[in-house]
């Protein structure tokens, strides 16, 4: 029997062109509440690794149903997630974000994609009342147009945030930060359905 | 019918001496793979904080059992964990770690304690296999000290991080980082019984 | 006879409504190679700070001429330029920068005001071949516009940095960071003349 | 005639096993008021780039003696003050400054060396009433024995500093830090002379 959790799967996923760490991945679930029993609308879904790590974290009770375009991500996210043996509980949907989300009553709405402004209103309306919009966004001018279109959207208490990780190589001969690494992921805007 | 969610939920929780964020907690959970049906083991229980995200992580098939010596502090958890809706998921224990772990097959042990050397041979004992370790602590000397402990008690895997989380200003009139913060909380240590 | 070295004398200087520190006229100096004999127009003078620093490192062979316009900041940083004994050095002139710069051939311009962009084209004409231009900015929007029109007025190498400092506490009973700080100051651009 | 500053020049210096980049050379000039007439001891001179700076700041008035045991560095280090033009301001000299200072009445002691505690009580000597010493390591267990050292050596005012710096990619397209970059250099201490 596999004694693998869930960290060890995730790291062994397939790459896309841009991933979503566990770093990030850990702050998305913790900023929205992100938990047993959820359902949650991802897009896009990419190489799937937000989705599966929301796949984890809502359980069997729970449901991401996660969005994407392009045929080459719906392949290699399906993949993915199936990898994470997590099918059960997470949809690869070929389907535009931005033209609509058919799901109601969600609990989180998380959208890694270049223009989240054009989702934020499918998303106002999809999330119930107290439902968590999670975006993810590597330029500030994206977040800037992201905050006033979540603002105008309707949504509360919109906060951003970015977060700087560092390994410590801790060792007999002497503790200190790993020399390199990585300074900039994306910014993670939150906003609340009030 | 209340439309709140965990994160405003643990915002409002009643602060004891020193407590874990969500920054924290939310990596906590992720380098672990906490999840739902999980079993977690942890020490001090201090608040609850870590407790209460651990406990709305595992859902309600899981477990958290959270170890504490001191009455006053089991007696704020436990207002905490109640406050939380948690009371059938998250047990505060009043015991000393230091002297032994009871549970057996858990999934997770988190450490946040001063000398958390002295619980991590009892930790690996509770550990299943493929279990995780999760260390909190505030000085680099005790960072050492457990890596080495937890390594002598058969832990492999094991890695440090620290996180440092910014809050962003983002409004019409210019972004920015927020001028002040918190520069340090502690480092995260794990490690996993092979 | 004073054992006054200038960080001491630099930390007692009076305070403005913003004023640059240690760490940040420190990579002004370091990325503009500001040294002994060279001749720095510096604007807006503000409490001095930065004119201050600047002083310091050119000696008594260089020249620092600080652009002010409002009279209560001339008169601030007057005072700390005598305060810092460096009146043979750096003078505040009343003057706006943005109408033009009066010298030639200086060696550095550093511009610590709303709108650079609308002195970036007098830097150029009043710096030496091989000259630098220095700014400092706390919102991103200005560095966006500030290094565009720095790259039309002709600068080259044009480059742009945040620095965040942490100090820590280092004490026989553990070594950590302090716990809270200062996350953003502003960020420093420089140009070069080519 | 050559329009080049000094940071040009300083980039181009030849590089060895560990160099003091801008950053933190900056940071060493900034926190021990390093400028034109200081007499400055350092060792070990290594590549020589710390020494270049600092022979840059203290000018022409000034002298910095840079202490080297190894021949190939006191070669390198030679090489790489004379590409700077500095070989009338700096010195590289043959000797185990853990064997003694030899200058007195110096301005600034710095020390970029494995066992700073073995020469912390010699600095302290050479040094002026009011003069500083700086010392630059990589690992937080140096820096606790060092400030234990310097501290009994009779130093006041003794703060330790770590500087995270990122370069920002400013583009039409978008801002955002770049992705990698360098997490940790070293910690700077600090040191003055009562």
């Amino acid at each position: 029997m596999s004694a693998e959790r869930f960290p060890q799967i995730f790291a062994r996923l397939q790459r896309g062109p841009q991933i979503i760490g566990l770093k990030d991945a850990a702050l998305v679930a913790a900023y929205t509440g992100a938990g047993p029993g959820d359902v949650i609308v991802d897009a896009g879904a990419g190489a799937g690794w937000l989705a599966a790590y929301l796949g984890h974290a809502v359980g069997s009770a729970g449901k991401v149903i996660s969005y994407e375009v392009r045929p080459e991500f719906v392949q290699l996210a399906g993949e993915n997630i199936k990898r994470a043996g997590l099918e059960k509980v997470v949809q690869i949907k070929k389907a535009d974000i931005y033209e609509g989300i058919d799901e109601k009553d969600v609990d989180v709405v998380t959208l890694d994609l270049p223009e989240p402004q054009r989702a934020v209103g499918h998303a106002f309306a999809a999330l119930k009342r107290g439902g968590y919009l999670a975006t993810y966004l590597p330029n500030i001018e994206q977040v800037k147009t992201l905050a006033e279109a979540a603002k105008e959207a309707g949504f509360v208490d919109i906060a951003t945030y970015e977060s700087l990780q560092r390994e410590w190589l801790v060792r007999p001969q002497g503790c200190r930060p790993a020399t390199t690494g990585i300074m900039h992921t994306a910014w993670l805007t939150f906003g609340r359905k009030p």
